[in-house]
């Protein structure tokens, strides 16, 4: 990335740094990222498929929750996973690239609703639906020490 | 089957045999197996957890969603996820050996629903509901190569 | 109505006639129905209010459900619901007319992915994803006299 | 609490008494109460059918919903509903006597996660997965008021 590159870039950046999960071992991309909205993709490699040589619905399902956790995160705050739903429509294959685009759809009080449709070539693959809980990062952090 | 082995421990390697999302990437041991229930382990490794250095949520879903799938298997069928729900009550921790307990809860025709619960050694940390569709492995075959 | 009322009013009006649970259990009233979208209403009456004084979430579900199932409809085919979530974010009280307004977000094959959100007064109540699969009313009408 | 009687079955009544939705409008009982347990029983009625005349799914999910709130319940504190999901297996009719049984699946902090099956006389047609968070009672008051 550039020396130039817009701050809608490096936030991205920042969060996953430390992300090992979604970054070293899934190879997550961030593409897009700004208030409410995040699209993050991830390429089928041939150590991401089950026994039935699809791609494993839960790592479907782990490309949504980071597109979830990028939509829902601002400075200063960031939004706790409280559950999800998925909803599978078709089976992704290896080589594939899943792109997972995230949309926050409500918030009132500390809740936050994202809703992540997750793609591949031939249309979409998945529906996910996150809640979440803002927290300040101060808390987090003590709540994660005690 | 050979006549000398426990049926119960000989089916899980061959279904988990080509799984290699759950066994090569994450390291996944299946401690029982039988109808309508199964047992799978994961120990949390340093690159599965994310930026708030926590196992990643996709991560949690993913070790209850190999053990939904070796409960509702059986010989010469096959369940086919089509969604799952997943509440999170407590974060897991680099270190922690995470055990999912499946157990199917109904069928009706086709209809499979099972639930899964993850622990660490502190207790639960997360319920999993997964819904399914029986399909015979010749018709999954025949979809696969359409 | 009138009669000079557009198709778009006349078709709630064939949908809702013989769904008695909505009308005359409920008092719904549909205010918006076309493709993939409809908007229903329900004034709380003090007969919906569950032991904490707030309307019952059931019905809160209830009219959610109906708006669902006017949009998702269309002529020739209906849509049968396999499955929904609701969240609460507020409670409604007696008097509130609660206004339901559903949109398909996805389909694929015969699956149909619809959300709802419940509003009153103050804001959302509720979000609500329904989960449906589209039959020929000719199939539905052999499976209901089977 | 009188000494003579069950508190078995004192609780329910109690807790029904004010439920004007599921008593008045819905004609449900109150079968069974214990700690983390309840079964709740309604007649579909003919005014509860919708218009493929089967029972409206949302009155499946309202008797679950109660159930739900009775089985998490206990003296001095209240469980308030924030969500749940509802899977459906097959129609119910009019004149079918709905029997829903609930049972707390697990309890971590101020969250409750209760299961509801309902069941006509030929089996299952519904699970339901409640999710709810303790409250005290006086705390409740003091939010409904504000």
């Amino acid at each position: 990335m550039s020396d130039a590159a817009s701050g809608t870039y490096e936030r991205p950046d920042t969060m996953l740094r430390d992300d090992r999960a979604s970054t070293e071992l899934l190879g997550m991309d961030v593409v897009e990222m700004s208030e409410d909205h995040a699209i993050v993709t991830m390429v089928v490699r041939d150590d991401m498929v089950n026994g039935h040589q699809i791609v494993h619905g839960g790592l479907v399902f782990t490309v949504a929750d980071t597109a979830f956790a990028m939509a829902c995160n601002s400075e200063g705050s960031v939004t706790v996973s409280s559950g999800a739903e998925i909803t599978y429509y078709a089976p992704g294959r290896a080589g594939d690239l899943l792109t997972a685009t995230a949309q926050v759809r409500s918030r009132r009080g500390r809740s936050v609703l994202c809703d992540v449709e997750v793609r591949n070539a031939q249309g979409i693959i998945a529906e996910f639906r996150g809640h979440g809980k803002t927290v300040t990062q101060d808390r987090l952090r003590a709540e994660q020490t005690s």
